[in-house]
């Protein structure tokens, strides 16, 4: 959890009766990235049955490899949310030093975090 | 499940009463690897809540990104185990032309595998 | 070269005496860039100098492991400033319309791009 | 260099007429790997060219996709004929202690190898 995870503005002027305390990118395809975590879930207990049942090494490889190209897939559709909401989000900041500091640390942390999947 | 999945040779003249139809490279450590994906499964599960939750989508970049580090630690305790039981084994095959053919195979399916899992 | 590369908006005001006809994120940085990719192709040259000399396989994994890491590095200083930059660029679009639409494109194109990196 | 490059088995008895020092698994492909190398640094040097022409982002980083790309293809060929040269030559020898140690000390040094190439 961040600290740096703010409620989007709109949120400050809404009429109390509306919660919607946190925003982000992906809320629009939460359903979709749960359903996808799930089946993720269903394959890793998967690869364990396998290994538990003496699976031939190579079938349970080519398993992990699945999981984790699901995994990719899963990452890409936050950092593109990520990318068109948050740091879009920063670059409509209106004060320009406050804009360019929000841009600069929104950019630095996804790329940041690109670089950690990429490792 | 592979055609090629063998029983071990010595499984063959073992006495009726001890089971072990199959053994991999990684059967002597069945249980760390059942261990690891437990975790593994319960770290999938825990970015599903962060999704769920609404959290900050860097802080569940993190997170896939570690879930991915966790199968890539455990692919290649695979590959070790595969190459080090199921290639050394084929190399242990007497006859020289089954030999170099059991090793061509074994090898080139562990190298597909890893394959998979660089891509 | 792409149909979508612009020439940032500054140069339209611009006095015909300054050039600078295309200014991309990674403009600023150009000299470190090429030092860097220097470096990668004398590295590349190094392994092919290892191949050429017969140097034990794993040595020359290790340093190919190596080249491919220096690509990565490169790859994620240049996604940075393309957000940083292109993004941040498309969002800046005075017309609300045209604006979600370039961002869009933006962002797609970005994250097509870090797919492509981690495949 | 590695200290535990040897000089294959056959080289000692050999000739001195004869040089052939190293026989390494990617002996035989020598050439093709040469070749594919050569074509790797002309990419890397085709991705400065374009960093210099200021060419845009995306485009630089699809080449920069492309040659890691193929630097990895370069690695499974490698591996490959490690595998099948080098840890198969370390399961030919005929003492089982010393065969076994050289076995553990091969696979490990592999998977280390690919372990690199994952991260």
């Amino acid at each position: 959890m961040s600290e740096f995870e703010v409620p989007v503005p709109a949120a400050v002027d809404a009429p109390p009766a509306e919660p919607a305390p946190h925003v982000h990118g992906y809320t629009a395809n939460k359903d979709a990235y749960l359903r996808r975590l799930k089946r993720i879930e269903g394959q890793v207990r998967g690869i364990a049955r396998m290994v538990d049942e003496d699976k031939y090494c190579i079938d349970i490889l080519t398993q992990v490899a699945a999981v984790t190209k699901a995994l990719h897939a899963v990452s890409l559709g936050l950092v593109e949310e990520h990318i068109g909401h948050c740091v879009v989000g920063a670059a409509s900041e209106p004060d320009p030093e406050l804009r360019a500091e929000a841009i600069d640390f929104k950019v630095k942390e996804a790329t940041d975090a690109i670089g950690r999947l990429l490792r």
